[in-house]
C-alpha cells in the first residue's frame, strides 16, 4: 500500500483566511516578535533565556557564562526556522533582519574546525561528544539543519546550509560507523528527521547515509551509553533516569520497538526521522516497526485531544491505555512530534487515518498550548484542571494551571511557532498528477501546473468549495475525516477509497464543485480500557474537541453531569477565533456538609457551556475538563 | 464539655472472641515471631533491617557498620511494646524471653551518659544532637520509652523505664529552655505523647513539663531548623524539603496551627502529645487548636477508610478535598496516628464522633495494612489499584499492588502490632462511676469494683448482649456509631445525649440488657467537592467499609457500576474473617476496538460482590476500588 506522496513547498500554498490563517496572523504579529524578545532577555518577570546570549559568547561578540539547559541553542534553532516560514509566507523587512543577524551570529558561534554547540564551546570544548547520551549536541545541530533548510527555502540562500554541512562534516569526522570512530548515537534523537530534510534539499546522499547510520546503530549490544559512561568517567546525569534505557530509546534495536517506551518527543523525533530513511533505503523492516508503533500510540497511548506521554517521570509513555487527565505530562513538543509522524505516514501510505491523527493535534492538543495573545504558554496540557487541588499537592508540581511567560527548559513555544509557520506544508500532498487535500483551510494551490483554491469556514463548519483550474487531466483526493458519518459531494466521484479519500477526476479547464462534510456536535467515548474516562464523554464538533471551564460554569466542575439523552445546541461564534461553542442539558450533582454521608447528592437541571480545549484558560483561572461525566 | 475520661488499663480488659481476638491472636501467634525474625534479618529474601544488629554493635556484642535508617532503633522499640501488650493479654514464656533479650540489649546498647540511638553512637557520637530536624534521635527516645510503659505494665518492673529516664536526663541535659541548652524539638515528633505516658505511669513531672517546652518552642521565630543548619554546617537532608517548614510542623507554634499540613504521621503525633500535654497543663487555647485540625482532618483530609496524607511526596497532607483514590500515600502509621489523637480526643471530651473515627481507622484503613496471614504488609493504603497502569507508570512508585514482606523503611508492620495488641484499652474508658463503651466487641471489663461483660459478633452483626455484675451503682455509657440510624435498648435508658451516649443506670447487682444496632449495607456519598469520588459511591456495613476485586468481579473493574435502586444483599461468612460479604446489581459497561468511539459503550447486567476493604489483596493480584460508579 506505499504510495509516497511529495510535500508541496509552502511557496506553493497560501492560506488565505479561516482559523489557521489567525493562527499564522497571531504568530506573524505577536509571538515571533515576543519570542525574539525572550530570547534576549527582553520579557520582564519571565524566566531568562540566554539563548542568544550565549551564542553571543560563543561568537566572541560579548563575555560571561553559558546559562541554561545544554540545549539552549536550539531555542534560537527553531525560532530562526519558524522566522523563515514567516518569510515565505508572510514577508516582513524587520523579520529579515532578525533572520539575517541570528544567521550571522550562528557562523561566528561556530568554531574553526565547523563544530556548533554554545554549551561546550564556551564551557568544555574539551569534552566535546563525550556525553551523547544527555549533552544534546546532536540535537541542537538537527535543529539548526532545520533552521538551515527553512532558510534556503525562505531565501534561496546557502550560507546556512553551508554553516551546517561544516557542522556536520565535523560531527561525521568524529561519530560514525567508520573505524577509529565513536559508534554512538543521540540520547535526544532529532537529528535523524532533520538529516533526511537536509538530504531532500540539497541531495546530499552523506546526510541520508548518516541517518540510516543513526538508525542502525541505536540500542544495539553492547549498549553504547554504558561505553560512553565507562570512557567518560562521570556520569553528568543522575544514574537512576526513569525507565532505564527506554528513557532514549536505547533499550533495543530500532527495529524491535513495536511499543512506544519512555521519553516522548525523543521516540517521536526518532520515529519521525526513522520513517524517512527507512522510506528512502526501503528498509521493510522498519517501516513495519514504525507502523506497529504508530498503531501503538494511536490506539493505546494517546489522549482524545492528541496529547501524548501520560507521566512526567522522564516526560514519558507509560502503558497501553494508562491515560490520567489531571496528572498526565502531554508536552507540548509530544503532541507536534506526534504530528510530525503523522504527516510522513501520510504522505508515505497515502491514508487519511493519519491525517486523523495530524487534524487531531493541529485542532487540540498543540493550539492549546498558546494563549490567544500569543504571549503565553502551557508546557504540559492536562484535559482536566482544579487550581485549588493541583497548585497544592506536588505530585502536580509540573502542571501549570495558567500559561506562563516562558520557561528555563522552553522548548515548547518555538516549536509551536514553526509549527503553525509551516502548516502550509500538511494541507496538501501530491502525487504526479494526483493531488490530496489532507486537511481542509482556506487556501490556494499549486501543483503540477494546476491550481486549486478552497473556500471554507473549516473548522467552523464542514463547506468547503473548491475551484480548479487543470491545465491537464488531473485527480483531487479529498479526505473524509474519521469524525464525519456523512458526507456530500456536488459532482461525481468514486466511492470512498480504502484509503479514506475521494477521488474526484478532473479534465483540463475550470471546475467547481462542493463538498459539505456533515459536522455536528457529537458525544465521544473512551474505550473502557481507559479507567480515567469511566462513565464520562467527551464532546465533539468537527475536529474541534471541546472542555467545560469555569468561567462558563462555575467552580466544582465535577460536580457537572450532562444528560445522554439532551441535544447538543451550537452556539455560533463564540470567543474561541469565532469557533461555535455548545450547550447541553445537564445536572449539578451537590452533596455539602459532611465529608462522607448517606444520603445521595441533590440534583439540579443546569445548561452546561463547552467551548474549545484548546481555548481554555484564556478567560481567568478556573477549573477546566475534557471528560465529562454523563447521566 | 471538657469531661476527661480514664483510660482503662488493658490488664482489666479481656477481649475473648470476635474479629478483635481474632487478630490479636494472629499478631501473637505469627505477627510477632515473624517480626522478630525480620528484625534479626532472618526472613529469607526481605528486605534487610539490621535493627537488633545496630543495637548489638552500639552494646559492644557485635561489630560493623550501622545499616538502615536513622530511626531503625524503633522498629525494635515498636516490636517491644507490641510484645509487651501480648504478655498483658496473652503471656507467653518464648516471647517473654525474647523481650528480656531486647531489654538487656538496650540497656548495653545505652552509652555510659544515658545516650541511646545507635545511628549516633556506632556511627558518629561527636554528632550526637546537631540534626533534630531530621536525625530522629528524639523519635527512637519516644519509641523506646512507650515500649518502656508497655514493659512496666507488662512486667511490674522499672529496668526500661530506668533506662529513659537516664535517656530523657542526657538529652533534657543538652536540649531544653535552659540558657546554655539548645532550645530544639524533634523534626519528627512522637515523643511528646511519650512523654506524656511517661508521666502517667511515674508521675514524674519533669516528663510532661518537657512536653510541654517542645510543644511551645515549636514553630517559634528564629526558626530554630535554620540556626540549627547555620551551626551544623552541613545540610544532610535536600534543602528542597517539600511543604517547607511545614513538612515538620515548624512553620509556626503549634498553637496557630488550626490547618493539618506536612508529613501526616509527624503532624498526628504532635497532635496526639500536644493533646495530652495541653489537657494536662490546661492550655485551653491549645485545647482549641486541636480541635479545629481535628475537624479539618476528619471533615475535609480523611478517606472513608481513614487514610490520611494525600501525597507520597513528604508523606503529607495536602489541601482540602484532595483525596485521589489511586495515587494517595495513606500510610500505616497515619491512620495509626489519627487512631492515637482520635482515641485521646474521646477521652477527654467523651463525644461519640471522636471514637466514629477510631472505629473507621480501626476496621479500614490500618488493618488493611496486613495479610489475613499477618506475614505480608502495605506501606501505602491505597483506595483503587490497577496493576497494569500502576505498576508501569512511575508517578506510582510509592504504592505496591501487591503486600511486602519487609521494608528498609518498616515503621509500619510493627506499628500495627502494637496498636491492635493495645486495642484493649481504647474500647472502655471511665470517669469515676460511669463506663463509656466506645467500641464493641466480645469482651469483659472491670471498673470501679464493677463487671462488665459484652457478648457480640460485632462488626459481623449489630447484636449487643450486656452483663454487668455492680459492686455499687454505676452508670454505663453505650455510644451510638455514627452509621447507625436505628437501635433498640431492652431496658431503659436516657435519650441518647447529645454526645453521642446512651447512658444506663444500673443499681448494685446483676443485670443484662441488650443494645441492638440496626446494621445493614448502605450506600455512602462523598462531599462533591471531592472530585475523585464524583459520580461514585461506597458500601459500608457497620463500620466496614467494603470494595470490589478482580478476584470476584474479573478485571477491568471501573467498568463496573452499581445500579442506583438495587437492593444490597449480605451474604454471610465471608473469607475475611467471618465478615458478610455484599452483592448488589450491576452493569458492566464495555467498549472496545478503537481508543475513541462515537458509539456508547454497551451495558451487561452483572451482580457485584464487594468485600471489605481491609481484606482486599489477600487472593491474588488484581485490580481493587472502594468507591464504585453508580448508574
Amino acid at each position: 500500500m506505499q504510495r509516497k506522496q511529495n510535500i508541496i513547498p509552502l511557496s506553493n500554498v497560501k492560506i488565505n483566511g479561516g482559523f489557521l490563517a489567525d493562527i499564522q496572523n497571531l504568530i506573524a504579529s505577536e509571538v515571533l516578535p515576543y519570542q525574539w524578545a525572550a530570547l534576549n532577555d527582553e520579557i520582564p518577570d519571565a524566566q531568562p533565556s540566554h539563548s542568544i546570549h550565549n551564542l553571543e559568547i560563543a561568537a566572541g561578540r560579548s563575555t560571561g557564562e553559558f546559562y541554561g539547559e545544554v540545549f539552549q541553542d536550539s531555542d534560537l534553532a527553531k525560532w530562526l526556522e519558524a522566522a523563515c516560514y514567516c518569510m515565505i509566507i508572510k514577508p516582513d523587512d524587520a523579520l529579515q533582519q532578525k533572520i539575517d543577524f541570528a544567521v550571522e551570529l550562528i557562523a561566528d558561534a561556530q568554531m574553526d574546525d565547523g563544530y556548533l554547540n554554545t554549551y561546550f564551546s564556551v564551557m568544555a570544548p574539551e569534552k566535546r561528544w563525550t556525553d551523547l547520551q544527555e549533552c544534546h549536541e546532536m540535537y541542537c545541530v538537527g535543529h539548526f539543519m532545520e533552521a538551515a533548510v527553512a532558510h534556503y527555502q525562505a531565501t534561496g540562500s546557502h550560507r546556512m546550509l553551508d554553516i551546517m554541512e561544516r557542522a556536520f562534516d565535523q560531527m561525521a569526522s568524529v561519530i560514525g560507523p567508520e573505524e577509529g570512530k565513536i559508534h554512538g548515537y543521540p540520547g535526544h534523537p532529532e537529528i535523524e528527521l532533520a538529516l533526511m530534510r537536509m538530504y531532500e534539499v540539497t541531495g546530499k546522499e552523506k546526510y541520508a547515509a548518516y541517518a540510516d547510520y543513526l538508525m542502525d546503530v541505536r540500542g544495539k549490544q553492547p549498549f553504547f551509553y554504558d561505553e560512553e559512561q565507562q570512557t567518560r568517567g562521570y556520569i553528568k546525569y543522575p544514574e537512576n533516569i526513569p525507565f532505564g534505557r527506554k528513557y532514549t530509546q536505547s533499550h533495543m534495536p530500532v527495529v524491535d520497538q513495536v511499543e512506544a517506551a519512555g521519553h516522548a518527543v525523543r521516540a517521536l523525533y526518532l520515529f519521525s526521522g526513522v520513517l524517512d530513511a527507512a522510506a528512502h533505503y526501503d528498509h521493510s523492516d522498519l517501516l513495519h516497526t514504525m507502523n506497529a508503533v504508530y498503531e501503538d500510540i494511536t490506539t493505546k497511548k494517546m489522549f482524545i485531544t492528541g496529547g501524548v506521554g501520560s507521566t512526567h517521570v522522564g516526560e514519558a509513555f507509560t502503558s497501553a491505555y494508562d491515560l490520567p487527565n489531571a496528572l498526565t505530562y502531554n508536552e507540548t513538543c509530544a503532541s507536534i512530534a506526534l504530528g510530525m509522524f503523522s504527516d510522513r505516514l501520510c504522505r508515505l501510505y497515502g491514508q487519511a487515518k493519519y491525517a486523523d491523527v495530524l487534524e487531531r493535534v493541529l485542532y487540540n492538543g498543540i493550539i492549546s498550548s498558546m494563549s490567544m495573545d500569543g504571549k503565553r504558554f502551557f508546557y504540559v496540557n492536562p484535559l482536566q484542571v482544579n487550581p485549588a487541588i493541583q497548585n497544592n499537592n506536588p505530585d502536580y508540581n509540573h502542571v501549570k494551571t495558567e500559561r506562563q511567560q516562558w520557561f528555563g527548559c522552553a522548548c515548547c513555544p518555538p516549536n509551536v511557532a514553526r509549527y503553525y509557520m509551516s502548516v502550509g506544508d500538511k494541507l496538501y500532498t501530491s502525487c504526479e498528477d494526483t493531488l490530496f487535500v489532507n486537511l481542509y483551510a482556506q487556501s490556494e494551490v499549486c501543483w503540477d501546473s494546476n491550481k486549486l483554491a478552497l473556500h471554507t469556514n473549516y473548522p467552523a463548519d464542514g463547506n468547503i468549495r473548491i475551484a480548479c483550474e487543470c491545465a491537464k487531466p488531473c485527480k483531487v483526493c479529498l479526505r473524509i475525516p474519521d469524525w464525519c458519518e456523512n458526507y456530500t459531494l456536488s459532482g461525481t466521484a468514486d466511492a470512498l477509497s480504502e484509503s479514506g479519500y475521494l477521488e474526484v477526476e478532473l479534465l483540463e479547464g475550470t471546475h467547481t464543485f462542493e463538498l459539505h462534510l456533515e459536522m455536528k456536535p457529537k458525544r465521544i467515548w473512551s474505550n473502557t480500557l481507559v479507567s480515567a474516562d469511566a462513565g464520562r464523554v467527551a464532546l465533539q464538533y468537527g475536529p474541534i474537541v471541546y472542555c467545560i471551564e469555569s468561567a462558563d460554569n462555575g467552580d466544582r466542575i465535577d460536580e457537572l453531569c450532562i444528560l445522554h439523552d439532551s441535544d447538543i445546541n451550537i452556539i455560533e461564534n463564540g470567543f474561541a477565533w469565532g469557533l461555535p461553542e455548545l450547550e447541553v442539558n445537564g445536572v449539578r450533582e451537590h452533596l455539602s456538609g459532611p465529608l462522607y454521608c448517606a444520603k445521595p447528592p441533590t440534583q439540579v437541571p443546569v445548561k452546561l457551556r463547552l467551548v474549545p480545549y484548546f481555548a481554555w484558560g484564556n478567560r481567568g483561572k478556573g477549573e477546566m475538563s475534557v471528560w465529562i461525566r454523563e447521566r
